[in-house]
């Protein structure tokens, strides 16, 4: 990307862990945002090039896999490539007005995942306190700010300092290391994003039929490479019951010699394939094998010589 | 289960899918039903003994897993055991009070997923309806009935029954062939379902380590017998970012000598397998290999035979 | 080869299985022809440069690998090249100077293999004829001819036109499919054999330890890609007890992606590969998969589009 | 084996390698030897009842299998069990009569194998010797006794002792690690040799196809068990060219679980799996695994509660 975007889409509204997420990239730098209300709104801004870039959740630790991200990477109209990763700690905090105190609140707002988080703090500490549903923490926040009631939200610190209110508890989620997994996500038109040494790939794998093993076929083109998955999940395909695609996640980048191998082995051997990006890993975690990447070089020249009778 | 269950819970309230699932099943007969506003609750019931067994979504051909219901099964404190599984088409219909008319409905009420679903009927025929989010499709049809406005619930067919409202339009989904698999989940404490001849097995597995390759050689295991998948689903752990558990659905019965054996390699190569029941398929559709179970038992009797040199 | 060779040697004396052998390959028109006693002189005389190539037996239906063919070319100082090989039916024949009947028969003279692929004739009819062993079944029939005595040869027809004697009594092997795989053997310092459409590779592959399931994974390298192999058979690498090497014939040619990333595959995870060659099958059976090559090429198509920017 | 066996029979005659082999094991004690002049010949009166038990060689650390004795144990009428096994270091020495000095020697006798392993000493010490061959190496010594002429044999130590002359060099074979692999064979009417804790199981497997990848499929259920081979080898089933059988050896026991169910995984993905016997390893290594027992017994636990409602 020689030219950064400039125009960066996420799901919304301010105040977000999302954007949060996306605060954190150097491509958010003299970038204009722009909060969109859903992840498929934020993407298709990106699709219709009104957006360069959007920032979305993938996955979270304790959740799972964000289902509309996935769709969306997996069954869009065209191909989009992820540029970059983040990793994010959800860190919830518990957000009301200036002077407000734990003891007089009344009601708790969040959206349903904020709440679900959060079980052990509001039954311990707010155990009388109304709950009631929020299309996001952010929106929590505001509404929070807007009213003159003693009551809460769930949320991220950034949505805080957003709605002019104050983080009246740190960290009240129920699980310490709860991460979210955010991937900015452009269109497919330029080459991946360059090789960092930390790199991950990820692709989408379609089946033309269900005939046994066909996964285990899959995840042994990986293997006799010496690539490393990271996470394998499935999604349906929507067409019947019974019938998946499955998302892979692998060490290294698709300009990798095994890498690039094994993504030929997936596409030789699968109905399809739709790669979705080689991008810098946000935990910076080196590749295990990458000593390997000369061995594939040096077996490509013993092979050419072969082939000319040089050998 | 020589005797049927006479308690069973499910995810209500009455009028929904899960209803309609429990109904189709025989031990449905003769029972008191107990509807649970959540997943959990409907599990727990099943825990704590206060129903004999519960009825609950695990996964649909659109959406997807229901993550509730595979969190409860691979992480709650007791291990359970699916007794029975159900297929049922999800057809989506408009409902309203007798007399309204599609042209005067001025607000479509439903679950989001059920707003989803309908996305192209909701366009085309209600554009300026507004859309309000409940927490079912059955609440969506009770508030329904007890309006004077002009509005209309979109929901199971059953759920215009049990609330006295009409079908106004029927099969309004935008996928005509969306499905909801859904389970009947007891307690682990008594032998898996009788084998019925056309039976599935569902187990989670754990690892440890995240070597390289583990996920392979779990599949392996079923390979090597010829046991097929036919699904096969991830979930973090939520202990930490990039560690998963595993999903697997296999055709046949734990009482098979090839199940039987691919469970065992299971259990030997992770760090955990919960076992999650035998129990007949609601596709009915037989075993691919059947016939494979005679060589596993001829097999058995040769190794006898070597083993006691009498071959 | 654009000159063909000119001299070619072969296991004699004259009138050996592998004469006839020799005489049905092209590359014997027009060229001079040179017997050596053994199998390590024949390919001698290629590594000195005294013969262009050698004809040499590689394996016999009955009795199996012809183990000095396997080890000159596994262990030889220099690679050698095998650049065709013959299939040819083992008519061992009685041949006997013309006039001797065999009721007259008092011995019979052939090499030891000779005489065992015959024992059902020899003791149904000559049961009282004493056996005496020579070091070729040629040499059996020299000697034939040169004696006085009723004795015969058990050996080729052609050694019979060689000295001059008669074919008494046709087809006298036990097993009428024997037959014996020659193969023809160069130098390596020319490109392999050009592609025929129903060609064979052989390799031969070292590893360095003997870490359980290295042999598994050598032909997943081949299993992966779709190649099958012909033939597999291990040789003691002569260090010490319990280390093999393992001689590999697949379908297909080396300039084939297939047959190339496959051997680039036993090349990274061995300790050492020697490719044999690449030549057309003596029994022109097309590669099973031949139609999987232009997978190969589409697939390729794709990474370089997806690494490009392209797709 | 409660009695010990009384006949054993061995490939003679007297002073051979085999004979050494035979006396080294515990079942020679107190029993009656049986010199036969081919492998063939031993191993047939084991069939016939006539021994109770044959020691024959299987494979040498130079020369690799011998054939014979792999074609008996393969195709034999009746199937035969591997009791022992013997590994013999192969020490070549001259032997001379009493009297006769190094410079003096005219020919040297021996069988081929036996010229073959000593080229270097033959051709450094003896340049002038003629080379004359013998069907054993047993009778190079034999025919030296008896000769007033100053000739020399190749042979063991032993066949030294066995006809009165002398060991005039030792050790002058060209590989000093050179090692043989002998078996001591007997009936299969009994169970198998009972577990040493350091064994080694051997078996001859048959397809019934030439399916791709059927090596690898039976590789595959002795790996998923993690069961080591230590050897794998090929012979023609000699029905027509390109068809093979394979013997494995592997680590273990049949009596231990993994590699019974492994035994059980060949016989039913093959066309037939013959078992040659467990026994203990000459080598004595433990199985790298042995833990690895508990764990199958485990497994086998845990499922026998999942079938029973137990868990």
């Amino acid at each position: 990307m020689s030219t950064p975007p400039s125009r960066l889409a996420y799901l919304g509204p301010p105040g977000t862990f999302t954007e949060a997420a996306l605060l954190s990239v150097p491509e958010a730098k003299f970038a204009t945002f722009d909060p969109r209300s859903t992840i498929s709104e934020a993407i298709a801004s990106v699709r219709r090039g009104d957006a360069d870039a959007a920032m979305v959740p993938l996955e979270n630790s304790v959740e799972g896999s964000v289902n509309f991200t996935l769709d969306e990477l997996a069954f869009g109209a065209d191909e989009l490539s992820i540029r970059r990763e983040v990793l994010l700690p959800i860190t919830i905090s518990l957000l009301a007005r200036p002077g407000v105190a734990l003891a007089d609140i009344t009601a708790v707002l969040s959206m349903p995942h904020g709440v679900a988080q959060c079980r052990a703090f509001l039954s311990s500490q707010l155990p009388l306190a109304a709950i009631e549903a929020t299309t996001s923490t952010a929106e929590a926040a505001r509404l929070v700010a807007l009213s003159a009631e003693p009551i809460a939200a769930l949320g991220a610190p950034i949505a805080a300092t957003e709605y002019g209110i104050d983080v009246l508890v740190n960290d009240v989620g129920d699980n310490p290391n709860a991460m979210t997994r955010f991937v900015l996500v452009g269109r497919s038109s330029s080459p991946p994003s360059a090789p960092t040494g930390c790199d991950r790939t990820s692709v989408v794998v379609f089946n033309d039929d269900d005939h046994p093993g066909a996964l285990l076929e899959l995840l042994e083109e990986f293997a006799v490479r010496g690539v490393n998955l990271t996470r394998i999940e499935s999604r349906p395909t929507k067409e019947q019951m019974g019938r998946y695609c499955f998302f892979v996640d692998c060490e290294g980048h698709v300009s990798d010699a095994r890498v690039g191998e094994a993504l030929m082995g997936l596409k030789r051997r699968s109905a399809g394939v739709r790669f979705l990006g080689s991008y810098g890993r946000a935990d910076v975690v080196p590749v295990a094998g990458a000593v390997k990447e000369q061995e594939f070089t040096d077996a490509a020249a013993w092979l050419t010589a072969i082939r000319t009778g040089t050998a």
